[in-house]
């Protein structure tokens, strides 16, 4: 294949999020429509992101997508979508040409899926803002990232990875769902001190898929109707506690819809879990740290896993984490780095904290733990080295 | 001390309850009522009960008690309570210098506190049981049981075990509380083939004393101002299961408003977990087994605590507690008895269900496993050596 005039690659990467108030699950399924609005951190790509080139090519004889280094299928509703939608929405400068050729996609994430860190939010993210680069889309596209949505196993909250900062998905009103888009709350640079450390917990499994789980718990508990009608006026008092930078609020919220979130599976018939013993004693530790400081200093919050993320100022991060090292230290065989990403000074624990602390020390049960903090949206790459493609439009594998 | 004219005494035992549509906390401190009504069963006494001996007498200088063995202070609210009620209530037989003598109580359970056991409330029952019995106090009891939810530490629920079979205790109206008493559904002869097997837990800590931890749920939990609107309707649906003896309703309400009560408890904040990894494998293998049951055939519920009472009928358990038995195996080191209570026939696991049930067995888990029926309600023992005082009106030691 001469690839010089036949071949067009994009490469983007798109941004991880992590919801202070959470969604969870469709309030019709016909309208494609979330049961409430959301809203979410989007972390900092050095750590935790998606990477998607997207070629055509006239040699292409069909659409191929390529994932972490395996081929797999386009024939899922989900990718389908997003070719149709963002081909649809092909602005009038591009070639039609392009537009009859196949699409060749790769992706690959800079972190473990297995990690359970909503990956394919960022990934889906990453997909929809790649193709629409490379078609030239202009204008809203979190909306075709929440199209994800209409699909069994689409994760809607990539919509929130279109954006970075802090970023809220209203949930809108019209019935044909285009007014459920993401928007930026505040940018990435409006709070500068906020950090993230998230705690990978070992050996996690997934019993249900969060898709699935998200669909049973709107048509069997009790409690989960009554938290949409709460939902409003937590979205309110969220976005204030961004916009004024207040911690306490903040992360006092954060905690509180986690576990609301938590409390309606365990509300579903059957029920669903995705903490484990290891996920609360990471609770009951973050509680602990903050009666020690008397404020709220640190807050957590889960998603359909185990792993804890937690939220903290720049200032307290040596503090906290010296006390989370102390109670979840590494397994005494691990070769690799226990603490990744940003570096923070290292400080000894504080055995005034620890003798306040009634929890036992837990070696080996979280894995890693990833430093990051507050990040932007998805980036253009230009340095043809970033590509996923080889200069002749193979996919790098 | 010459005993024999001056001593008098009565001996009793009183069951313990599991709820099925749970307690949890006071709608208003003051007036000392309940959030919502709540429905339990009462338990054999062969396999669980506490008793009870008081006795009274000229020469008893004080009042004074013993519990499981060892001498407890009566200057607590909740004994001082139960002292005071139900002297006031003695009836006019009675002869009055009796009532300005000392009181001695001796009780003890035969089964451990630490198994975490709702052993209170048998134990509390049962001391309002026995005082009453020594006084000759006529009517209604189960309100001066109650009445213990006046005490900071005091478990209401009490009132429910003293009666037989299912147990309803209505929250009432009145402002003074006089319409908040236990009140028997149905007796335990109505349906005589419920079971109940108890899977007590290993290495169990209590973190949250369960009456401080209901009333931060009263006061921080959003569900809970939602749950207690729908409990009328759940009493309904539950008292008609059990007048109908309709099992597959019976189970399914009883592990729904299992898992709402700790669902609300992690909607508290911070948040209270009583159930642990242990637990929700139990919740995962009983949702299993009705899954190839077809049909609701098990049901469990926790109370504040990690231990399991499962609710079956007498057809079911031996392949039940052949598919608990396997997996949630002895440890191997085990000398005690690891079934215990009411004999079972012994059946081999089914080797097609344990290939239906995705379940990692875990051994030692399960400490013990206790099986039981539904019981009556409180007994007078008349035999002598039942007493738990010496015949000159020591406590036994």
């Amino acid at each position: 294949m001469s690839a010089e005039n036949t071949f067009r690659c994009v490469t983007c990467t798109a941004p991880v999020n992590i919801a202070v108030i959470k969604y969870w699950g469709k309030r019709d399924e016909k309208l494609i429509l979330p049961t409430n609005s959301s809203l979410s951190v989007t972390l900092g790509q050095d750590e935790l992101r998606a990477k998607t080139s997207v070629a055509v090519s006239k040699d292409y004889t069909q659409d191929r997508m390529w994932l972490n280094g395996k081929e797999q299928s386009v024939n899922t509703p989900r990718i389908q979508n997003v070719l149709k939608e963002t081909r649809k929405r092909l602005s009038d400068s591009q070639n039609e040409t392009e537009l009859l050729q196949n699409v060749h996609i790769v992706s690959e994430n800079n972190f473990p899926t297995a990690a359970g860190l909503a990956s394919s939010a960022a990934g889906y993210a990453c997909l929809v803002y790649s193709l629409s680069q490379l078609y030239g889309v202009k204008g809203e596209i979190s909306d075709i990232a929440r199209l994800l949505l209409s699909c069994r196993q689409g994760s809607g909250s990539a919509c929130r990875s279109i954006y970075g900062g802090f970023v809220a998905w209203n949930m809108g009103e019209l019935e044909d769902g285009s007014d459920s888009y993401a928007v930026q709350v505040a940018p990435e640079a409006h709070w500068p001190e906020m950090r993230t450390l998230i705690l990978v917990v070992n050996d996690q499994k997934k019993d249900v898929g969060s898709t699935e789980g998200m669909q049973t718990t709107i048509e069997t508990s009790d409690l989960m109707k009554h938290r949409v009608t709460i939902m409003d006026r937590r979205m309110e008092a969220m976005t204030e506690a961004i916009k004024k930078r207040d911690f306490p609020t903040f992360g006092k919220l954060t905690m509180q819809d986690s576990n609301q979130l938590h409390a309606v599976c365990l509300d579903t018939y059957p029920p669903i879990f995705y903490m484990t013993d290891v996920s609360r004693q990471v609770i009951r530790l973050v509680h602990a740290i903050n009666d020690i400081y008397e404020e709220v200093k640190v807050a957590y919050t889960f998603d359909a896993g185990p792993n804890a993320c937690l939220y903290l100022l720049e200032e307290d991060v040596p503090r906290v984490l010296s006390l989370v090292q102390h109670f979840f230290p590494p397994s005494q065989d691990k070769g690799e780095k226990f603490v990744t990403g940003l570096s923070v000074p290292e400080v000894p624990v504080c055995s005034k904290d620890v003798s306040k602390i009634s929890l036992q020390q837990n070696p080996g049960a979280i894995k890693y733990i990833i430093h990051t903090k507050v990040g932007p949206g998805p980036q253009v790459l230009t340095d043809p080295d970033e590509s996923l493609f080889t200069a002749d439009g193979k996919p790098k594998l």
